[in-house]
């Protein structure tokens, strides 16, 4: 079951918790590690990793139709994992929490069930201008194959969603409303309730792509009221290869299933199969056990460590580094709206950003250059790509000095 | 890379084997574990665990699209096992080799992308009355969305397919034919080749479900002549949550993407989307980096003891075990094909089959009962389901003992 999370503010010990995770205590071309690509993925503590070896040296066997030991000892653990989940996301009920393989998965599932049910020729779905391609390009084959149409709220020049603009564009003909939680490019942290609100008022559905939420801003999908809550257990300090959907009951019920296999069917013969009840109508085949085992354990860690005492610790790491990032000549900030989680773009006039990514490599520094998956929003800025910093709870303010005094070396050399 | 395969055969010392294999050292219910749930899946030998310890302690990154030093170590470790998954299956491209969460994963990837673009109403489907349920349902919903019909080989009373009767009901219209390698019920391995040839002496393309088969049977997807073969990591010694598809690259290059989302994709604009070439194009969203890179030493482990001599003790232990159930009073056995891998099912008069696997955990020994997600084939025995026992490399004869002894004395018991 997932630990208890702690209410009260508290300052973390940065130093005791990077002793959780092994990996940043390297050195990378003779300089220490500073890991500042965890937009694209996070670290992962010593309790998810031994959870995985727990996993396959004490009790590995395939579940839910199994009656002998360990093949009872892995279906606990595993639908443990969905309750925790639950609880984490605050959802109505467990069955709720569709396992996955992550976020594309997740909402490639929905595009697919869900348009085949409710999208027909005329309709419109609006995503929004700081998508990531995998919120984009499902919907975009769903359009095409349903001679449905793309409306796209546009963003700002500071990287917020531009709200006036989304109320013009929804109308009764809308019957989905894509957006992700927080942008991977910017951070820009999107108004949900807002949206929700407004997507609701026209019968319209939302999905949130929750990819780079889930480490940094507390969750509750009643609340939000969204439709589906897509995410990746590895955004968030748990493994690769598993993850999450979020949806209301109601409509997972009325969809049908996306694939088939084993376990989502209650009875197969060859006049005709009935599909199994949620959540399992939406988990053919035998499912990614282990890391959803472990998953478990990223919930703990994030619980044990309070969302809020997490996010306060990148906070301060992200107004750190946006000062000492405007310390540097020519280097412009991409992404400045007032709500944000911990990620960071820039550029620099007359450098190009696959150079920054390598002279700071070369300085032991990881960031992300490219268009992070976000051609459209660079498009937007008419810019190929940025160099991105994201911060994670492990993160310190000297590996920002490091970055930061590569930066003005890089600077210096390439002018 | 892949260790080279030992050809010359060897008698394995299973002793020093089962050493690799932590999870086998323990008592279930007080009695030492006897693990023959293997169909459902496998143990997992040290070098598969050790590395993904490895890949979180050491060097954890997303990959493709990072160009710092563990980003670059990451991508380099994922490819690797693309080209020791080219070699193992001897596919003629590396490129033909598709990362997925497993086989039914890859068989869902086939039924949508193929079905989308060369099934039309009136083409007919061909399936095995052996197949598992997640080779028949993706089928039946295709067939469904298109039209299309679908014939199925019916299955003789020792298990194996009727091949004339195969003849018989292909025909011009047959586009497709999804067969196993082995059946997880009854350890039937069907003859591929005959199969194959008249599937494209009429034109139709064949996908092989190659989940039963990956830890038994050496695998030349070249020499078969196959279109597709669909393999799960769990199945033969590696991860949960990983498999592969390889397909024909003349057939990948004009079949639609499946999902959509990050990497499959070349260019992402609102105006119209580019995809990328083969493997990418079928791989959106970031993998199961962890397990992908594990995978490859399930690969190793398997090359190392070598194929041939797994297949020769789990000959062994076979008949052994037919020979052992031979002896229990009203024993029928389910299955009884002339090739087989190490897969026997059984069903005791008068004594439901759960509750004989129930009483066998009891004394340790981990067999599964049900109808092994392959309803109609138990239908067409006129049986609810079976106890199946199921044999990997690890496995001894004095486990089989400890089976045989409990079956005895559970008839005594029950009857």
């Amino acid at each position: 079951m997932a630990e208890v999370s702690q209410e009260s503010k508290k300052v973390l010990d940065i130093q005791e918790i990077r002793k959780e995770f092994p990996v940043l205590d390297q050195e990378v071309n003779g300089k220490p590690l500073a890991y500042f690509d965890n937009a694209a993925t996070t670290q992962k503590p010593l309790q998810v990793i031994q959870a995985l070896e727990d996993y396959y040296k004490g009790y590995n066997a395939n579940i839910h139709r199994g009656i002998h030991t360990l093949a009872e000892r892995a279906t606990k653990a595993f639908e443990e994992t969905r309750v925790v989940l639950h609880q984490f996301l605050n959802s109505k009920e467990k069955e709720e929490i569709i396992f996955t393989k992550g976020t594309t998965d997740s909402i490639n599932l929905v595009a697919s069930s869900f348009g085949r049910r409710f999208i027909n020729e005329g309709d419109e779905i609006i995503v929004s201008g700081l998508e990531h391609h995998s919120n984009i390009v499902p919907w975009q084959i769903l359009a095409e194959d349903k001679k449905a149409t793309i409306k796209v709220i546009p963003v700002l020049d500071n990287g917020e969603l531009d709200y006036e603009a989304f109320e013009k564009l929804i109308s009764k003909r809308t019957k989905m409303v894509a957006v992700n939680h927080a942008s991977n490019s910017l951070g820009t942290i999107n108004d949900l309730p807002r949206i929700i609100k407004a997507a609701h008022q026209v019968g319209a559905k939302v999905l949130v792509d929750g990819a780079q939420a889930t480490a940094h801003i507390a969750l509750d999908v009643q609340s939000l009221d969204c439709d589906f809550y897509a995410i990746s257990a590895h955004k968030f300090y748990g493994p690769t290869g598993a993850g999450a959907l979020y949806g209301k009951r109601e409509l997972l019920e009325e969809m049908p299933p996306y694939q088939s296999g084993g376990e989502m069917i209650k009875d197969v013969s060859f006049s005709g199969t009935t599909f199994n009840d949620i959540p399992y109508k939406f988990e053919a085949g035998t499912p990614n056990i282990a890391d959803i085992v472990a998953l478990k354990e990223a919930v703990n860690f994030v619980n044990r460590l309070g969302k809020e005492n997490i996010a306060s610790h990148e906070m301060n790491l992200l107004k750190y580094a946006v000062e000492g990032l405007s310390t540097i000549k020519d280097l412009k900030l991409v992404g400045t709206a007032a709500e944000k989680v911990s990620v960071q773009s820039f550029i620099i006039d007359g450098v190009h950003h696959f150079d920054i990514g390598q002279m700071l490599d070369a300085r032991g520094v990881a960031v992300r250059t490219g268009h992070h998956c976000t051609q459209p929003l660079m498009e937007s800025f008419g810019i190929e790509g940025t160099v991105r910093a994201s911060f994670a709870v492990y993160n310190t303010v000297s590996e920002i000095d490091s970055m930061i005094e590569g930066l003005g070396r890089i600077v210096k050399f390439m002018k």
